[in-house]
């Protein structure tokens, strides 16, 4: 069964580096490595002194372990309120939000702007990296390649990045130890979904990763090492997108001004209907194509959200099986 | 040091058994054990069918294992909005909230009443047990006793018991394995606080307990077995509450029409009065009296936080330990 996240990688390769260099190449921003996008955002929020009071603007349908990860030092709050500090904003699977619009909102509003990349390292608006937009960005690798874990920080407020620096210079080692336990964990809950105790491994290790800093060696493993790679992945996946809008011109969002590199393309459809073409598919062709819910309107402060199929793009999904499966799903859909 | 929280038992007694039967005689509800409030706080939204986009009001200063564990399968927010399903009450210290005028704003907004009863287990107001009010109520045993972890669900809802029952059956037995690690944890945690990497083991505990149905075993060990025992240690908290109002007469609050059976006693004052008190009593005694907000009019929907110094009641608390740190509190006071 092909998922929606990157496979792990079955062969371990000696770990390459060179990832982040790399990163900054095609970005031209610095990242500051983390164990996850969770970690970064809890040292985020509290180098700019966010408090369990500071409510936090959050999009529905946040995973439970992004809402834990915040409130280990602020207050995540779906309602605005006059306790509300900053909003997270949330691109899915690589479409940026109405950046022009909640920038306004939050300015007016006096709200530091969380920009949450986990899911959209690469997109870009108007030429301008989404990364590069609010007062901090997180990134989430694994989302994108078979690095199982891995994440990092973004800012160009450099007051900001020296205290989240200072912060990590007072911890201990033992967070490298327990990076890699959590990797392994996660590698092992990867290789043998159905392992006995799964769900308590991985409810212990979202325990702790919000509050640990290190990167994990292994990662590397799974990432990029060259900017070429960093390259490559990126046109492949947009590519796969152009491919998926040709068959669903209507379906298939598009955003304009923006270029999307998407790490899964939403497909629109009636809910129930979705619903069956996913059970088909991961029947008849052993992919798995959830339904999601996708915010169409990508206005957090005004959403729209539909249930979409989640059509993957990370490296196992070839053109040959998205070609077939959106025969598929067309002839399913009319 | 003796701290607000009972200590773990360093000589392991037998287990004993018959604490649920004994809890039964004195409350006269009948206990359906979890691994721990916040375990019993999840599978019981679970039954009434709570989803992650049901509000749940809750007060401020809330833990954050509490809202995570919410989070599971709900949404705790501080302001209510057109969301919100419930509202959750916690009494704190053995203090019962403003149950008539919340009662009243939950059925005037269709809010299920979560009654939050981890620090309030034997409090009652106009004769009746704090315990048997709202749609369900969770107890936490280790506020009380040396159990380490351990907690309870209690409700007059038939349909719900039933429900919850049935989730619980359906459950795997490695549920009781999960727990018994989680309690050693907790009691290695206790015996030496200043263990490697302790923070990292506790948030793995409290990131799986909150899916964990079963009780832990070993917490009898720490438990009163008959009803004298909950009885003779009912009477010593109240004594010892009695004392300390006899010092602050003014500092220590009364709640009329109830009958307060307390986890802690708070007294209210200056906040930096207290914290140089609290830091004192710490050097001078070897007693941990933290400053914590206790809300002082005991209405969430309308409270009125405050720093207080807090008065632990357990009992390593014995009553000449208590008098002498009350005349040098008082001496300080005033």
């Amino acid at each position: 069964m092909i998922g929606l996240y990157p496979e792990f990688l079955r062969q371990t390769t000696p770990s390459k580096g060179g990832f982040f260099d790399a990163l900054k190449d095609v970005t031209g921003l610095d990242p500051l490595p983390f164990s996850c996008a969770r970690a970064a955002l809890v040292y985020g929020l509290r180098a700019l002194g966010f408090n369990r009071m500071d409510e936090i603007l959050v999009p529905p349908f946040l995973g439970q372990c992004v809402l834990s990860a915040l409130a280990r030092t602020a207050f995540p709050a779906m309602t605005p309120s006059r306790r509300t500090k900053g909003v997270l904003v949330v691109h899915q699977f690589g479409y940026r939000q109405a950046l022009d619009s909640i920038e306004r909102e939050a300015a007016k509003n006096g709200w530091v702007v969380l920009n949450d990349c986990a899911h959209t390292l690469f997109s870009s608006y108007e030429g301008e990296a989404v990364l590069a937009w609010g007062d901090f960005s997180v990134a989430s690798f694994s989302k994108l390649y078979p690095c199982v874990l891995g994440g990092a920080l973004f800012s160009r407020r450099a007051e900001m990045i020296q205290t989240v620096r200072e912060h990590q210079a007072g911890l201990n080692s033992g967070h490298a130890h327990w990076v890699e336990t959590a990797y392994e964990v996660l590698e092992r809950v990867k290789r043998d979904p159905q392992m006995p105790g799964m769900e308590f491994e991985i409810d212990a290790v979202y325990g702790y990763l919000p509050n640990l800093v290190a990167f994990p060696p292994k990662a590397f493993a799974g990432l990029p090492s060259t900017k070429t790679e960093i390259l490559e992945d990126i046109a492949r996946r947009k590519k796969l997108l152009n491919l998926i809008q040709s068959y669903f011109p209507t379906s298939v969002l598009r955003r304009p001004g923006s270029d999307v590199v998407p790490f899964a393309v939403p497909v629109s459809g009636e809910a129930a209907v979705l619903e069956r073409i996913s059970a088909r598919i991961r029947e008849r062709f052993l992919l798995d194509v959830p339904v999601l819910h996708f915010d169409f309107a990508c206005n957090m402060l005004n959403p729209d959200y539909r249930q979409a199929l989640m059509i993957g793009c990370h490296q196992s999904w070839t053109e040959e099986m998205v070609m077939k499966m959106c025969e598929y799903i067309k002839g399913e859909l009319t």
